[in-house]
């Protein structure tokens, strides 16, 4: 595995390997966005730009210097092969796992979630994924593609089997994937509803679960800076709290937060918000 | 007439003519703006952009596939006189009209919305219209002009006469604009309020209903990209539901969708959700 | 004081000085500003931008062009030097206060309230200050400086004593700010509560008051254009009501509006935004 | 003539109107521009960034304080009435011409030059013209309108005759206009040659001369912010030497600087240089 | 082939397909762009301004509705397959030279040329290539990928051999790069130099030539709205120069015009320069 | 010294501090610029950046890894104190030059060159600056401050005496200035003369030099994001040749780029153009 380890860390994140329970890594790929292109610089901007964030939560009341996460950098992965970045990742992602740390990986577009939940579900045959997104990615494929953004949780699915995918947010998607998710996945859709995180919860407790963030699943007005902007959101607070109640109700084992694009970033708030939201989530999960 | 075909079709909008019920055009006029022009670009960009949207609803549960839309182009209007501009605006809304077609208009500015009310009233004598809007639009002139948008409103209600004319979300106006509203209009300030519209459903019932939008209605947070933001105004969520409840309660015979300034549009994101406000507005009127 | 009078005027303040009861002016530094600087052109784009705005507001149902507000235009003030940069401020509001006016700032960056507390409390020595921010800014210091943005309610505080600072919407911070917070201030942590308001209102009946807003206290979603946005903030419409309670309810002897940064403002909402909440914050004292 | 006083003055042209030999104004009309609209903010915007310029020109060893220049601010012009903007435009024009003072105008679009020339074959009526600009605006008329941009220099020819109109630097055009150019007008292509500009001058000696410069003459590489840029243009030392042989080697009656649009100069650079090329312009000038 | 004829026309450019001597098309691929995305747009951007250009060219004296060329519009090419889009790009290529018409090609990034030139070769086994660049473009691999932008002129030479590819303006790469183009091809450094295009043509001299424009060849001043703009490029004028010579004086079979990004284009005047070199260079070909 | 090493280390600049003969730092400090603040973030965007650039220079034929350059990273420095901070960066600039290494610093703006001559000129009592710049910096104070970057040559001048400051491409600033450097110091007005460098370096012959680089001499069409952006300054292959003429003909001591302010930057193009410049700098210095 190649890593660019010449990237600014992420703010308080400057671990040790060996002592880290949580390990944060970037997969800098976009190589089959569809509209706009950029999440490949995400990872990238929101280290860059973490020195205007503060490491203490207010509402949580944790201190990213008190916790022991390490960020590796971001990898070096080739350009126009999809399935050799989707390998590269993979071995990162089952390094980490079989390490015993979480992995938190930072896109990307949303396929780098692929080889994230197969390491995930080689470990853990029980594996529950938790999807925030604007989208449904439920494609069988994609211009006939299968490994496509769109078609994303529709490979996670093949992995996971039926009733162990849970989407919240949704609210936008092709009338095929709709009716496909109806009978196989759970999806809430249009909110990130406290109670139906609750309720999946009971159904999966002790379950390990891995939880994947488009940031999409934000409003427009909240986070701009995406490939496939969707009206119809949920606003920065309702996420927090969306957020905060995963990581306290779910046994979390892998996150990733996906789909950040700069290029379209051009006063920088969302680079500011994406940062704060790892910031919350490094400081939620519980190693 | 002139014509500029050459645009793109908004997505799933490639129907014919003859068989269409709903037929949409642009009226690329700003001619009047008195802040911030480029409106005369909103139907291109719209179109351009629209092939990042899905053509499916799933709030409505529809498709545009399984619908009848024409999409004219955008009309060829000449610059700087604002006469020759109305009046050929006006033709094709009679055309449509005529035709037994429900019109659908993308701005430009609101002056745009005169020659289609005017055309919408000679057809249905008992017309009223339905107005979302930030700024009441009731001047009497604008510096010495009566063909404003700053007026055009006041203008419409030449042609309606009193209580006729239901304006919602208005938060911006003159002292002598509120006080002239009281007495000939039905103005609902602030807010979209889904109790209010469906008051004014049962007093209008069975009236055809002219449906402009303007769309700085929306706070600028959710829609920046106008000639004349104006903070306080509604979600995209609350927007959402008072259009589909104008639809559904009203018999909507024309509607608009103006003020999208795309030179104000750097993150493209004002594109997508104009965008995703025009499917849904073409989902929901019922030919 | 060396006075810039080579600006725009904001809409409807071209009164008189002699018989202005309130005085506008802007302290155009930014020189402690640790992320992104520009704060220093809040003033004169505020100004510049009011062209779109009317002098009416039908929230207040009161109109610029009815009270008597004088604009004095920026001050010209030393780059590189704090201590004579809030020396100017001082002298200015000093004057503006023993001329019995209330004097109303525009920032600039944080720092320069401190000035303006420091004329209000010498005037009014049971002074309260409500503050409206994102940040606690209660450092001790930053980075072995005594006069920075992040420490300016740390200074005010030593002016006042404990008890008389009242923060609102505060939702980052260090962990020892948080702390210090509890023991010397009253800190409404991430909301404009209008019950709190009302509490504080009735503790501090009559006594005068200096209100200073920190736009970033909205949400970046409607004012990106900070030099620290910070998720998580109110709305435009919460804003606004607290706004409003706080001029009703308090003895307001002097006001400020900071942090606006104009080159992070890029399709001029925030301009929008911020005058418009100058010209509520005008129209809503009561001289 | 409604007049604007409420802009920031051109840094050092706080003359008064009695002694001064120069007047400025600004001429906020757009009204006809077919591309990219915006220039209406020229005027306003060059005046506000002047602050960043010196009075003090090392190339003519002049100084702005020296010399006796009054700004007078921008006119307020009607929205979407082109005759009426026109006429008022003609009306100041007229007046300061009248009065023995040099008018300078800054677009507005390129159709503000149109009065300026009527006024100014009034007074003088050997008059010639000096125009820069990439673009011939020789078309008899616009989609059908005869008072547009595009038709500017061809109704100027219908106020001076033959061989009184000198156009350099021009590079777009149609067919007919090209043809047309080549039996009424001198036109140089491509370029602003300094001999040609010499040659001109020796035939015209002591004629009185209006000087229209299209800032769009200038390469898109230096002057981006235009309606419609246009490659292949000259450079800034190019056009500062053409700039200052006109002025002396002609006896400049009236000047412009027109389409200067700042809704696309999002780095600010535009502003910069037509500010500087404004200061160049007032020093070179022989009252 | 699948075709997304859903864009707007080039301007002047309405011909039909079995009338036309040049046929234009898009290839919207930037799967191997490594640095910054967005190539996949170039095409229809440039399409979509072009309202802004006249058809006809005064430096060459023609008009595009005087030549037939028909605009194909854009291919829809697979998202995150290399190896699918190259070849479908190649299907067009061969289909258009096997009707003997002349293709050119909108990128995209610059590996679209490798199928291009595979399809010319076939027709033309004697095939020479013209290739005007900032960057070598001669990497064996990038990052393990032979499939790459940075590889694409080596690729190229492997169907072409030996003193068949003329490169201009090259003025980055590696060292290896530089030894291996001195052995092997034509370089010219830095610069677009006439002579040297002469010299080469009389080598050549009818030879069938394909000619590839990396827009990046042109000074970051003049166009920076590339993947990877490189200082110290030709001027726009030097530009015109070079592509009027090689198409005078060579004969080529085909050309593309890769590397414009939108998103990097925010004031759009690289769409205006774009959009021109393709007028210039649809009028210079000679079918 | 508080470094802050959480930067990225621009690219082939990975050296050991003890073998290193150029140490690279940053100086994040704009605290007294006038007009456009920005210019802190300079040194951290380049380095980020610099991952677009090759480490092979073909102008040169060297390359960045083929010598040995240690990247320290960026100073903290405080905010709000303006001599703190200089001499925080004195500190550096001694410790780096009596270890007997070259100095090479990202500024920041220009005023940080003051400790660095400072420094360098103890160290060699002979020392000469070489000053590439669009404005004099002459000024005696600037609002009454004498550390302002408006003055900060008045200040380098105060510490090397007459004849021994070389300023090129000056072409602005005020009448006084202009007076004054006539009398005290070399200046070369409007360019980078290679005729004029070549005198300079056969009177200052093996005397050693500070090299100071404010990026505004470059023309804004090369280089826009600059605080002050000045029209009429040089190209980059003009600025190219004088970069490399100085280094080869002087035997520079140090050397700095200051004044790139990415606020400004919209389309990260300067971001380019200063990573290749510093990249030609280092590969030109002869350690």
């Amino acid at each position: 595995m190649r890593l660019n380890k010449n990237t600014e860390t992420f703010i308080g994140c400057d671990g040790d390997y060996g002592k880290a329970e949580i390990v944060l890594f970037g997969a800098p790929f976009d190589g089959t966005t569809s509209y706009r292109p950029g999440a490949r610089f995400g990872g990238k901007v929101i280290r860059g730009e973490s020195c205007g964030l503060e490491t203490y939560s207010p509402q949580s009341d944790r201190d990213l210097t008190e916790i022991n996460v390490f960020d590796m950098g971001e990898l070096e992965l080739p350009f126009g092969n999809t399935e050799r970045a989707l390998d590269e990742i993979y071995a990162v992602q089952r390094k980490i796992t079989a390490d015993g740390k979480i992995p938190v990986m930072l896109g990307g577009e949303h396929l780098v979630t692929l080889p994230a939940v197969r390491a995930a579900v080689e470990k853990h045959p029980d594996l529950a994924v938790i999807h925030f997104d604007a989208h449904a990615d439920l494609r069988d494929d994609y211009l006939g593609e299968k490994l496509s953004h769109a078609c994303v949780m529709r490979r996670c699915h093949e992995l996971l089997g039926d009733d162990r995918l849970y989407s919240f947010g949704i609210r936008s998607g092709t009338r095929e994937e709709f009716a496909w998710a109806k009978e196989h996945i759970f999806s809430e859709r249009f909110k990130l509803p406290l109670d139906g995180i609750s309720a999946a919860a009971k159904r999966l407790k002790n379950t390990p679960v891995y939880f994947t963030i488009d940031l999409d699943v934000l409003d427009p007005s909240v986070f701009p800076a995406t490939g496939t902007p969707e009206s119809g959101g949920v606003s920065y607070n309702e996420f927090h709290a969306a957020l905060a109640l995963v990581c306290s109700e779910f046994n979390v084992v892998g996150a990733d937060l996906v789909e950040y694009s700069p290029p379209y970033d051009l006063n920088g708030v969302c680079a500011a918000v994406a940062g704060k939201i790892l910031r919350e989530l490094l400081l939620s999960l519980k190693p």
